[in-house]
């Protein structure tokens, strides 16, 4: 296992011998929010595991009691021009869309809290694991400050209405409902947070990492299509996939009644 | 709190001093069937609110036993002309979209049953509470006449192959059922209802407007964008909203610890 | 009832007198895979349907312990091209997007699992009802082939964070969870299964032909659209419904409080 940051570093970066990332928000103090600072640290990190080839996977979490509060307000408050407010919101949409056009997935590990930019943080990641009691909210209206830009995610992962009573009451929902509404996958007691995460990176980490790669980025592109359109690009995708060596060998080995002996 | 209708009209129209305008569907009768004259009433008590600068909320409630009935099928009956069918949806709709692009939200409080384009209403404000023992259906294919302008709103408010069989089949759900669907965002017991829809009120009374009206609208046009459209959308959205002195003083508050002094 | 297919066909084909066409995939030492010879088979029985002026509804079932495991591996691996896979995919979709076109509803009656595009075909229909104990899954993964088609329909019906899950890890889910996500409309002990999905059949075979046929294929349409765009297509779509004699009698027997009398 290899890290790249130091213990004091505001994001932790270790790469396991799989090819697993995990990143980690260290800025306790602050409940992790994405400062000017984090949000550099988190692209950054982003292109790493986007330059390494054997890279297979993000687990996104945080350290101290909130997962992340959203923006630094303080830091925002510092400098009150519009174009500031345009350059910083332009590099936080770089970073959660990064998340998306990563060619792994990435899972959010949420042991604490998730407000405003924080709870699109989870909602922007492709899956998501949370401890029992852990609250989400978009209360950016709680201070004048809707969450405009939280909510991008945040419909495309939970009903309308739903989504819309969070954005303009402030109000927060328990990791139960935001598991059920389909902001999250997953809810654990937080003794058995990590096993959770762990079962679904072992379930991935056993599949061939081309067909994930594939995978995930035909997944969020025919999503946006008409069906029929959505339909002719996911046909092209699966036929790509199926001549690949991993599907022939994966299809090969069921044929045999064997496992796949992909190379790791 | 002034009242602009007399008790027999068929829109009660209250707005109270905080801006709450409470509009009441007042043809029990008639089960507040949106006939012509119901249509133009609530267009013309849109336009009001729309007019008024310090409205900060609708409620769209209803008398009798009904919340409502959907369209008025004897005054439909009358009139078989396809020009005039044309003329009702486009203003039927026209009042439906006049919900979504009203800068304040509207919260249905559906005390009665709500069928066809009812239940479109209750689907197409922006959130929605409903007493225990309410029932909804899109129930025209049991005329013969499917439910084709509530199935818009109905889709982008509940899974499609339920909302499939509620418009193929007629059949009814539960108030418990809409909400666990994302159709309405609260159950109450009858007796509770204000109580629930007042909660809703408060909360979001305690926002500042101009940030409500700016995420209202930044909501439902990024939904329909792709997402790096509505990223682009929203970042900007914000970036208006926190030079907004309603930001400004939000945030500096927030910093300081206390209470926001926002201009009522 | 009249039965256009031999008992040894890989795909029963029953047509009662009320229009209903039962369809039974019929395949089962195969687990009713969607190889060359079974997807030109239901490609031709809607074509049949399509065909038939009278036809009501479509049933789409199976015999055997799978209700579909997907695609034929066997088949797929014997013809490791580009050019094959690329026409079986598209063939694939012409069938499953011929469940969306056809003027008549499709339900899906699912006795056993459906796994990929077998998930998918449920995902596809109008209407899907499954047996207690019946799991789902979309895990190409498994043997290195995202599911990418099935993909397509399954995020258009069950929140998108689950639809990854699912097909990231290759993980199954039972029906009540399917039933609970929006994949399929119901859940039935295997000994009322067929009760249940009758039940939809009556309803449905209750309401006038056209307005199923028109309101369809409008659900559809309007679905992919602009939300203006879509009440537009809505509005014309119900005024046309509204000048038919379907509606005109549906409606005047609501007037005079009796059934409506529709041709059969």
């Amino acid at each position: 296992m290899t890290s790249t940051a130091h213990p004091s570093d505001i994001l932790l970066h270790e790469r396991d011998a799989r090819g697993v990332h995990r990143l980690t928000l260290n800025s306790p103090s602050t409940f992790n929010t994405l400062g000017e600072a984090m949000l550099a640290a988190l692209q950054n990190a982003f292109v790493q595991v986007e330059q390494d080839a054997d890279a297979r996977l993000v687990v996104l979490g945080a350290a101290g009691k909130a997962f992340c509060a959203g923006h630094n307000l303080k830091e925002m408050r510092a400098q009150p021009e519009l174009n500031y407010y345009q350059k910083l919101f332009a590099q936080c949409t770089r970073m959660m869309l990064s998340i998306q056009s990563l060619p792994v997935p990435v899972i959010a590990r949420v042991q604490g809290v998730a407000t405003a930019a924080g709870c699109q943080l989870v909602a922007q990641c492709d899956l998501a694991v949370a401890a029992q009691g852990v609250q989400f909210g978009v209360n950016g209206i709680d201070v004048g400050l809707f969450c405009a830009t939280p909510s991008v995610p945040l419909v495309r992962n939970m009903p309308a209405k739903q989504a819309m009573e969070m954005l303009l009451t402030g109000g927060f929902i328990s990791a139960d409902e935001a598991c059920q509404r389909g902001l999250i996958n997953r809810v654990a007691p937080v003794s058995e947070l990590d096993a959770q995460v762990n079962t679904l990176v072992d379930a991935i980490l056993a599949k061939p990492r081309e067909a994930v790669r594939l995978g995930k980025a035909l997944f969020y592109k025919q999503r946006e299509m008409g069906i029929e359109a959505a339909y002719q690009l996911a046909g092209q995708t699966m036929a790509c996939n199926m001549v690949h060596e991993v599907a022939q060998e994966g299809v090969q080995a069921f044929i045999e009644k064997r496992n796949p002996a992909w190379k790791p």
